[in-house]
């Protein structure tokens, strides 16, 4: 019933309370022309279970979303981003008033150099498209990070560990979570996950399968644990 | 009340009754590897308002699907694409048994040369990617049709009926139904729609905004009537 609900939230604890956490969660769509894009398969799922256990431990929540097919989470303020470079734009404005960001995203890496007003025509034989890199928004994090704990996502088919550290130290990072994508039964669109979290204090956990939530709640309670430590 | 509707569907006129339609619908995705891929706007709404109307009007009806998030049509039989590839092999494997195919999906044209089975690294500066042709179903279809009338759609930011003209007389279309994609208001993701139907025949409609369900509707009311003034 309702009342046990608002009492267990009530005794729920909340040592988040006071803190801004920014989570970037899905996709983003990088046009070719007015009617092909680019994307990849993230369906948000990991960023807005993060958003929803974040808001549970009693943090002020922003979640900066590409484009998904998933419900909004209550009491949480979403900014609907589309590109690679609208996300960069969102992320970059609200940076300085986070305690904590997240970036779950799979933001594309590169989008078509010369995105066209029409439909592109088609022609006999091969076509060249010509790609250039999108903003590393998490590099410029890690560049202009003071106070906040900067957390990132790395998505592996093979050498997990090794990427992930490599990560983490190249884009200053606290902590960075690892998925394999190899193995096709997690990640991506399903509802469980399976992932290695690494932190820039020398952590390395391995969480076991388990749905999305509950590895969200895992990695907050490795954060959290962090978090204070580094601040004593 | 459920009389009212079950006496309507009996009174409704079925001229479709014992005719084999086939029907594309959505988007294909196209792999550049095992994250990243290549896709359209398409939505699919077209192809199933258009399945919708043929199951009413009596017809049996295959429905050859892209990745959308549309309900399925209640009596009509699904297959299951992802990429342009299956989507050929789904559509010629049943193409001999139909008497009407249209071709309402947005087939990938082109598509990576190379797909790699692991994540593309990413580089410094820009990266080229060789695209090559998928075979053109439309085309396939148009040589191979004898009894079918088929019909193809096509989606233009210009001169619609000139391209639309161009297209039917290549592809050998018995119809040819010409999107405004430059519209911003109607197309691909809205539920509603405005589209030039041009017929071998030599007719020319323009179909004001409407439904989609109602544009179905009245693309249907033509096509029959072609279907039977050429059989005469």
């Amino acid at each position: 019933n309702i009342l046990k609900v608002i009492e267990q939230n009530e005794n729920q604890p909340q040592p988040l309370k006071g803190k801004r956490i920014l989570i970037t969660a899905g996709p983003t769509k990088e046009s070719v022309d007015v009617v092909r894009y680019f994307t990849n398969h993230s369906s948000g799922k990991m960023g807005y279970a993060l958003a929803q256990e974040a808001k549970k431990l009693g943090a002020s929540v922003t979640l900066v979303s590409g484009p998904v097919q998933l419900d909004p989470v209550p009491g949480v303020e979403v900014v609907q981003v589309t590109t690679a470079d609208e996300m960069y734009e969102a992320v970059i404005d609200r940076f300085e008033e986070q305690d904590m960001v997240i970036k779950a995203a799979a933001v594309a890496d590169y989008r078509p150099k010369d995105a066209i007003n029409q439909k592109l025509k088609k022609k006999d034989g091969p076509l060249v498209l010509e790609l250039e890199r999108t903003k590393d928004i998490l590099k410029t994090l890690g560049e202009k990070k003071d106070h906040q704990y900067l957390v990132g996502f790395a998505a592996e088919t093979n050498d997990l560990i090794h990427y992930g550290r490599q990560k983490l130290e190249k884009k200053n990072l606290d902590a960075i979570v690892v998925n394999d994508i190899g193995n096709q039964h997690i990640g991506f669109q399903s509802d469980e996950n399976e992932v290695h979290v690494l932190t820039r204090s020398g952590q390395e956990k391995a969480l076991p399968l388990g749905s999305k939530q509950d590895i969200a709640n895992q990695l907050f309670e490795i954060f959290i644990e962090d978090m204070m430590g580094e601040t004593n």
